[in-house]
């Protein structure tokens, strides 16, 4: 069995659960490499994937011997078959923070299950410690997001749209990579006020202030950054702002180091933001990994510690509605004694 | 207050619901416009929209006094205020396909709902039926579908990729509408006979068959049309099997209409493959709307009648594993008397 199952089934021998039932795609795909449509059983002896004729195929050929996991197609499943998979188990978990009220009242009626149990995100806590190959991957794409930024500088020209700039980066991202991990962000002049702007037919102007926020995936993981840059100079009303939020990303990068209070962190800056008469409107920052938005977060209302080969963004951002915003972000991988950051474009202040 | 939320606080009266919550984004857009993320409430009295500070400026601009909804800062709304929302009301209903277990639990807690009930889909057999500014929206994303083939037949050539010719099919669509309503499929060569398969780098050969399954968005309404075409000529033994594909979605084609069985419908096209030594191993057809699947559905599972105005697919496909598939597809609107084929391209031997 690979090191994931093993270190799901010792979990589960700890939470006295003899069954689980795995729906959530993303952790399928984690925990077994498998992409495609179906549901990962564990019973007492077994782990059990189930998929449909159109996945068959290609889950066979994803599964070695090693990973001991039986397929099974689910037009051969039988009535039988689903109430006896969890015979005998006492309690059997299932995934309360993914699975419908409706899906959980079918699991009861299908499996026949005494005791369906909440196992809150034992799979996502899990996957916030990364491993080499996982930490491998994201550097890549972080790597292929450093490359893209510095090819996008030397495209963008006043006249094109934020429209045609995101184009661009999507091109460059899909002819080297599993492509984009989320929708770009490319918002210039006022647009730039909008956290989370979407690219429209506004041209690039002289003296504008531009914001992209980028990413790709590598073998299903992702990278995350965001710079805020200058077309010909910056605005002196935008460089006191433009500090600041500078000022406070490279702090929080001192700060993100095993054991950091992620409360903590957000407060930091927070405060800071608010001494100068701002606010901080969104989280500092989120983890990384086969989803672009995934456990731990950085906020104010998340109380967790960051712990060493986790992979969290560290993104303070100034937003002036109607006028301007800066953003700066970097994908960051989490050490023992600091951390180490995964995006390394330029932070100084950058003028086309 | 709009005709669809008239529509639903009905459906309420008739349901004996007080009050609904209604959690999934695609209901939400189809009920008010928005397109945000947020939860909209239907009290007794009132309609609520309760959103986040990223949203609350694009959520003001989409609606008008007309939609009377009032909006929230969730920033803004008290612990009270959620206590209060359903006060007084005995049964408030919930998207339960939608609503995880987890949220389920948490909307009693916070909402200190007495009796949440089920709502069977309540607005998804609503979206069912399309009133005529959808089914316009439909109609533009077919258009431009048909449009699109009828470009890219000119534009395959010999030697590119199943990815490249993807690629193109994505920027013509980005280039007139809101973009793709699924991942294109681009399929050649033996690797047509993968219902669902993904665009790879085999190149396309002379004397190749090719699959693509396509569509668009245009206002958020999709399209979805597929067609089996073949390179320099049609091969003798790919013919019969085409022609029985052909003659499955014809007969289909005259079948659907107000008050036709969607598991008869699907048997017919079964019985028929059966009878020459084929299965049909999909469904026959589904929904088209907001999302590109929606109810209904047209398999032997489903036992539901098609109505007036609905948009659903006709597709029968035959895939013979390791050589080859046909499938055709199009996008269809119900009326009394029988149906128009919204994607209108050739059906007949495609040679390019």
């Amino acid at each position: 069995m690979n090191a994931k199952l093993q270190w799901l089934r010792n979990k589960m021998a700890s939470l006295d659960l003899q069954g689980l039932i795995i729906s959530n795609p993303v952790n399928i795909r984690y925990l077994t490499n498998i992409q495609a449509e179906g549901i990962l059983l564990l019973t007492r002896k077994e782990n059990i994937y189930i998929t449909d004729a159109r996945y068959i195929e290609h889950v066979h050929s994803t599964l070695t011997l090693f990973d001991e996991i039986i397929v099974y197609d689910i037009n051969d499943v039988s009535r039988d078959d689903y109430e006896n998979f969890f015979l005998f188990c006492e309690n059997v978990g299932f995934e309360e923070n993914y699975v419908t009220y409706a899906k959980y009242k079918e699991y009861i009626r299908k499996y026949k299950i005494n005791n369906l149990v909440e196992t809150e995100n034992i799979i996502e806590k899990q996957r916030m410690i990364k491993d080499e190959e996982e930490i491998s991957n994201i550097q890549k794409a972080c790597e292929i997001t450093d490359n893209c930024f510095s090819y996008i500088l030397s495209y963008i020209k006043p006249g094109m749209t934020e429209k045609q700039i995101a184009d661009e980066i999507e091109q460059y991202y899909k002819q080297r990579t599993d492509g984009l991990s989320f929708d770009t962000i490319v918002a210039s002049g006022e647009n730039t006020s909008k956290p989370h702007a979407v690219p429209t037919e506004r041209k690039i102007q002289e003296k504008d202030i531009i914001t992209i926020d980028m990413g790709c995936k590598v073998n299903g993981y992702c990278s995350d950054m965001t710079r805020t840059f200058f077309v010909g100079e910056v605005p002196e009303n935008i460089k006191p702002v433009y500090d600041l939020v500078l000022k406070n990303q490279l702090q929080t990068t001192e700060e993100y180091k095993d054991g950091a209070n992620t409360r903590l962190l957000t407060k930091m800056v927070e405060n800071d933001f608010k001494l100068n008469g701002y606010d901080l409107v969104h989280a500092l920052g989120h983890g990384v990994g086969l989803e672009i938005h995934e456990a731990p977060y950085v906020n104010y209302k998340s109380d967790t510690q960051l712990r060493e080969n986790m992979v969290v963004t560290n993104e303070p951002g100034i937003y002036l509605p109607g006028k301007f915003g800066v953003r700066i972000e970097d994908t960051i991988a989490i050490t023992k004694f600091g951390c180490i950051s995964l995006t390394k474009s330029e932070k100084n202040y950058i003028v086309i």
